[in-house]
């Protein structure tokens, strides 16, 4: 039987979750493998609608991302989160729900992000326009010991991604590029 | 690929929704199957914590049921849902977002419940116990033209079952008994 697994990005907003993420997709999906993205909008929309951004709904909210996680990983299909989860004892308590979760850190410093602010966003939360906007006025809370680390202010998406398939490649959770099922399976 | 269908049991509480899922989730792993039972239960206490019994929370319930139900068998599981899920629209909103979805209406009459009432939940309903309870003081709205109809006051749960299972070997969306890919797999 086909193992899926859990693919769980965390960091700050416009530190690369998202990129990096469908990146890895794309390359999972080629290699034979059955893939869902869950971020954080579409989980919003689905899963979460009403919930805001105090510590308990966004608990609520990476709580419901990580039950259907576990429901597709458990189902041979490689899950992937990539909302922001910003704090570690749910992230944990999602991982201690798999049996194979690997966890991305998006480590990229705040200056960098408040340079770039592709969205914007940073400007308005510096100015009190977005409250519990995290990093800025909400918590973010690093990983202690995640199966990956990735500093994208310094490293562009396509090196992180051959990192992130060596990586998958060692520990068996990927086929490796022409030894898996193939494209179209 | 090996393509998932989302199985649907709507009626009221007591009908057998429950109890015909188990049975079938048994058959359609012991055939090679991928299958995951979203019930009321679980799916109130991961999905949907906080939610009442209200239209709109109730609607809300089952879009993400459906929600669920669709990420998964698009990915090769049989997703079972045994939720009342008491209204037409959302069912059929439900059903719309799939490819292959497949309704059971368990038709039980009232009278038939109140008179098991196993859980003794329609007694105290009838006394105005429990506010908003299906059939007594809250709509159930029938399918219209659902897949299936097993009238649970007449048959036996196992004549229901290979009922279920001979229109859906008919519809090839499950292996034919000893033609799958075999138990343990």
């Amino acid at each position: 039987m086909d193992q899926g697994f859990t693919l769980w990005f965390t960091g700050l907003s416009g530190a690369g979750k998202s990129t990096l993420a469908n990146l890895a997709a794309a390359e999972f999906r080629s290699r034979g493998h059955r893939v869902e993205i869950l971020d954080g909008d579409e989980v919003r929309t689905n899963l979460s609608k009403g919930l805001g951004f105090s510590k308990e709904d966004r608990d609520t909210n990476i709580r419901r991302i990580g039950y259907v996680c576990r429901l597709l990983s458990r189902n041979g299909v490689i899950a992937i989160s990539a909302a922001i989860s910003p704090y570690r004892a749910i992230r944990d308590e999602v991982r201690g729900a798999h049996d194979r979760f690997f966890e991305v850190f998006m480590k990229c410093p705040l200056e960098t992000l408040v340079e770039r602010d592709v969205k914007g966003l940073y400007k308005k939360a510096l100015k009190g326009e977005i409250p519990s906007f995290t990093g800025v006025s909400d918590p973010y809370e690093e990983p202690l010991s995640p199966e990956l680390v990735i500093d994208s202010s310094i490293e562009q998406p396509d090196l992180s991604l051959r990192k992130l398939l060596a990586n998958l490649e060692e520990r068996n959770y990927i086929y490796r590029n022409g030894a898996g099922r193939g494209v179209g399976r």
